[in-house]
């Protein structure tokens, strides 16, 4: 058997080129980083020299040198969710416009390990943060607060503690999804909502009342049932509701993914029933839905990175930016797709 | 208006513990550490102090004295891709187990993206990288050869070139999902699958091939269809072979998500065409399917940072590890749902 034993190669220095190619060590530095004074040819050649051996620029010098790590950690509670997953790949993509890299935190809802990814973050001395935080309680957006780090909220907000943030307009979101299932007909709409202690879950569950409300409809309170928004919580609920035989002829949901969860609950045996989302995920990645959600045309992840860049350069303090992101319904019929 | 302004925090130390306590610095510091001369009592006071005041215990004067950094760089095609979301959070999991934080880029499939951000995690002196490579050539996989850090992919190989990698039985893929298609009468099985020079583009394809030959079916060329793995390209192939009035009754996707695409293009109007998918995400994220995929039962992600563990404490060198892991059809019959 021919197995290929791999030697450990080694860092290669500005001397291994200039050995390499002949020129001195000065001439390859200079030449790498591209001065007016080396030629075009001795460029070519030393550049050429320099990635075939693995040659790899320190930025660590220059780093210390700013005092940064050009390093951003995002904060969220699960990458898997594709609402997290576009959110974090967009972010990632702005960040590298800005010359950042990101560290990636999950805290699974959970605010211990939520505060766990702050002192990790603060450790490894990131230049800011960007989370979705976990609100359980007000723990860690004060621990946040104290730490000489600039950080944003994004998707979620405090309500008496004002500070960098980027959500959605919620209470809107509520509106229009009730809103879209009242103007169809249906009275009895399930509320399958987030915990109330997330800002989105509060805010989602006024608009259906305010959507009620508007139309002289009255919420009926069994019908409103706060789940956990962790994988397969809303499935199960969704069951239990069916044993319960609450009647209802359509369901709004917290989130796409809650959507799904519950479509998968049904599983067709409920054909009249109506289900609505919100995020939007169908334009995002083509996941075939057929409800309707609700969905933001504002940039959210570079908002984020904008706020904090200027955070970052101007240093922290000062005014909080506070960003709330108009929504709108979207149908299958007005889908781009 | 009522508007607060945020003071910039300072960091603090073990002295403005001391100073806020009344007990000295050295008390303060050992009783943070947990050593067992100090009392439960005094502990308590400091810790409860420490928590309040915003106290971080500097992480990085330990890493710099064992001269690592403990993040890792997880490198992959679109983390927005639930695919890839659910790998990266799985890593991430077990990263944290180990004491790793990871920073995550996208290379969009990109070899230059690839590149660059091989060049970052190397500058920004990661102890590994945890790679799905692009596979459009072989100059980012030389490069990592000749990094000093060691790396691991994942979901894919280099046929020629061996490193430690973990990826999946690729060629059973095909053949099993095929295999399902041929054995419930479809014999003309449309193909629409991920680039050749991926790994598991060639293989799958091989998969597929062998289900033919096993049955003694004849594999129709002119339904295979190569298409490229980013977003809308399967749509935009289906929508192409629906216009050629190509005659199939089934279709094999080399993804769950390029399936979803297909579906998608479809929109209920096809409803006897059978899609076939891969990579299992129902049970991951309860998106609700139905159509049969390909699944493995194997842990890729623990698999993955043991290898690189074991590269870090060990330093790299040594004989590859390559891991290739057995894959299960998963219909919506036999789903764990």
């Amino acid at each position: 058997m021919n197995v290929n034993v791999r030697e450990a190669p080694k860092r290669v220095t500005l001397k291994d080129i200039a050995q390499k190619t002949g020129f001195t060590i000065n001439t390859v530095s200079r030449a790498l980083k591209n001065k007016s004074d080396i030629s075009e040819k001795t460029k070519k050649i030393i550049d050429k020299a320099a990635k075939a051996m693995g040659y790899v620029r320190d930025a660590a010098a220059g780093s210390m040198r700013s005092g940064q790590t050009n390093t951003l950690a995002v904060i969220v509670g699960d990458i898997a969710n594709p609402f997290f997953g576009t959110l974090v790949r967009d972010i990632e993509f702005n960040a590298k416009q800005a010359g950042f890299s990101i560290i990636i935190y999950n805290t699974n809802e959970n605010s211990r390990q939520e505060e766990e990814a702050i002192f990790s973050a603060y450790s490894k001395k990131v230049d800011g943060i960007i989370i979705c935080p976990v609100q359980e309680n007000t723990d860690n957006i004060k621990l946040l607060q104290k730490l000489p780090l600039p950080f944003v909220l994004v998707g979620r907000y405090f309500r008496d503690i004002e500070v960098d943030t980027v959500h959605w307009d919620d209470v809107k979101v509520g509106e229009l999804a009730a809103g879209y299932l009242l103007d169809r007909g249906h009275t009895n709409i399930l509320y399958a909502g987030g915990p109330l202690y997330i800002s989105s879950g509060t805010d989602r569950l006024q608009g259906y009342r305010d959507a009620h409300k508007k139309r002289g409809i009255r919420v009926k309170e069994d019908l409103i049932k706060i789940t956990d928004i962790k994988e397969g919580k809303t499935r199960d609920a969704i069951i239990q509701v069916l044993k319960d035989k609450i009647p209802f002829t359509a369901i709004m949901a917290h989130s796409d993914l809650m959507a799904y969860e519950i479509i998968y609950a049904l599983r067709g045996r409920f054909p009249h029933i109506q289900v609505t989302g919100c995020d939007n995920l169908q334009e995002k990645l083509m996941i075939p839905l057929n409800f309707p959600t609700v969905g933001s045309k504002e940039d959210e992840a570079k908002l984020c990175i904008d706020i904090l860049m200027d955070k970052i350069q101007n240093k922290i303090g000062g005014k909080p930016v506070v960003k709330v992101l108009d929504v709108v319904l979207k149908t299958p019929e007005n889908s781009i797709l």
